[in-house]
């Protein structure tokens, strides 16, 4: 019998995707940031993403309960986003004990709800149940025309790879407080040299891998290029950016900037280059010389934080 | 500062639906068994809803784990069938501590995907994260013809109130094993004469009360016909039926019951009548007489079993 602390996250993940279904309807499973179903008959596609948020591992007993609710939304949109879609609807489970505070699920409401209201997300339901810890389940869906989500799984070798705003340090209160890329992520699927893409939540070194293997190519980073908050590593890993990782058709990026930069004032910089070889994750170290090869972390713990100390 | 505890499940749910959102495509907000969307260009409708699986509150932990996703994936089919529903898409928040038996939840997923393959849902994705005791939070679609969802709030003065098999018992063992009447409700809302529907989750009792209150009607039940396992009490109140209460009008009854027993061998039992008075539920005693009013339970605590222990 083998107990989870002894699997690791993503071997835990995999053996569960593989019990999961299949259907003509379903473009893209698990794997990426949202599901993907055809709207037969209306021209769209349709996305569907949950997370999970829980006291003591992804905010605090002393956090501002409307922060805790724009995070409990803001990773949601963040997958719509990555995907490049326009949020449609909202549901949330509550987990809470017997003694938590009616006033601090109401501030929560209330964060999530404007939240929603500036990205045209409508909660519309959900469920309450008692349990240990306070806890937040919530499931979006979004749509966007057939055909066009932008995938982990599109890279090109030669694609240049690019990431909106800065990276890194988001502990020290970002990560409560993000701007889900939404606006910028519609643009992106708009403008058409964007060939994959994906939101950051677990730091460029570890979520860029997710797009190597799904696409089945490697890259080179180029460390003085990467925009940062504070160090480098903070930057590679992190986490909880919630800033868009895409790769752009090298033909097509010069152009892309150019527009961006009169849509929007966030930053938008390329970092690396997709190379051929696949799963090889190469950096450019800030001095030069020789690229190193990024290994991945050995073992990724399902998440040894204990929630609801 | 008011807790969760001095406040009650209805009053809690009250304030948190308060803070929802509404939408010209939002047919059904929260209140029904599912939210009911409008998918424009298709003639269908969507339906939205999710439920909790908490150790400690609706399984035990050493429940078979193909029984827990049984149950976990039913709650959701039922509340898609209460509606006059086809399931669709399935997505899965598993919380989980780290000690706990990866073979367990691989157990569990089974239970889910043997049921969601015999209604036709596909489980398409979901999020993991680490938790003091076992949950599942299932969310799930449905589609239906548009405008043809049954509503809670559709009964009207004369209908005749029926239900789906023998109320009563579930903590037994029904509970885990029920099977969500899909098949069972995608015939009566194409039968037409169905006025109002939802599945018995807390009791007929109880849940009768969410038709008359949704419908500003009063109803009379009989207790010589309401089908039981056990006792009447139990029939009433003890809840996890996950069969199907419906109100019909009384011109479509004969053939309605007629149509159904060459379709199924599950009993349809016509068990009250719909009245005029709001609100107000009698019951006339099986003996006979008078009907006596049945008050509605002073107080629903938010769940005071302790999940987890």
């Amino acid at each position: 019998m083998q107990a989870l602390r002894d699997l690791g996250e993503h071997e835990i993940i995999r053996r569960l995707v593989a019990g999961l279904g299949t259907h003509a309807d379903l473009r893209v499973g698990a794997g990426d940031d949202c599901a993907v179903t055809t709207l037969s008959g209306t021209g769209l596609d349709q996305l569907f993403t949950t997370d999970p948020l829980v006291e003591g591992i992804h905010f605090l007993p002393d956090t501002q309960p409307e922060r805790i609710g724009h995070k409990a939304v803001g990773r949601v949109l963040s997958d719509i986003a990555a995907m490049g879609g326009d949020p449609q609807w909202i549901l949330i489970n509550v987990v809470a004990p017997l003694e938590c505070a009616m006033e601090r699920l109401e501030g929560i409401y209330a964060g999530m709800r404007v939240l929603c209201e500036r990205f045209g997300a409508v909660m519309i339901g959900g469920d309450l149940a008692q349990g240990p810890c306070l806890e937040l389940h919530v499931f979006g869906t979004g749509t966007l025309p057939s055909g066009s989500a932008l995938l982990r799984s599109g890279a090109q070798v030669g694609d240049q790879i690019l990431v909106t705003g800065q990276l890194g340090g988001s502990l020290s209160g970002w990560h409560l407080d993000f701007v889900p890329r939404v606006e910028e992520a519609r643009f992106l699927r708009e403008s058409g040299g964007v060939h994959a893409m994906m939101d950051l939540s677990d730091g460029l070194a570890t979520d860029l891998r997710h797009i190597l293997k799904a696409s089945g190519v490697g890259a080179l980073l180029e460390a003085s290029r990467i925009p940062r908050n504070k160090s480098l590593d903070g930057a590679l890993y992190d986490g909880e950016d919630f800033e868009l990782l895409l790769t752009v058709a090298p033909d097509a990026v010069e152009d892309l900037l150019h527009c961006w930069s009169k849509r929007f004032d966030l930053p938008l910089t390329i970092v690396g280059t997709v190379e051929s070889e696949a799963e090889r994750l190469r950096l450019l170290p800030v001095e030069g010389g020789e690229p190193m090869v990024l290994e991945r972390k050995a073992f990724v713990h399902f998440s040894s934080d204990s929630g609801c100390d």
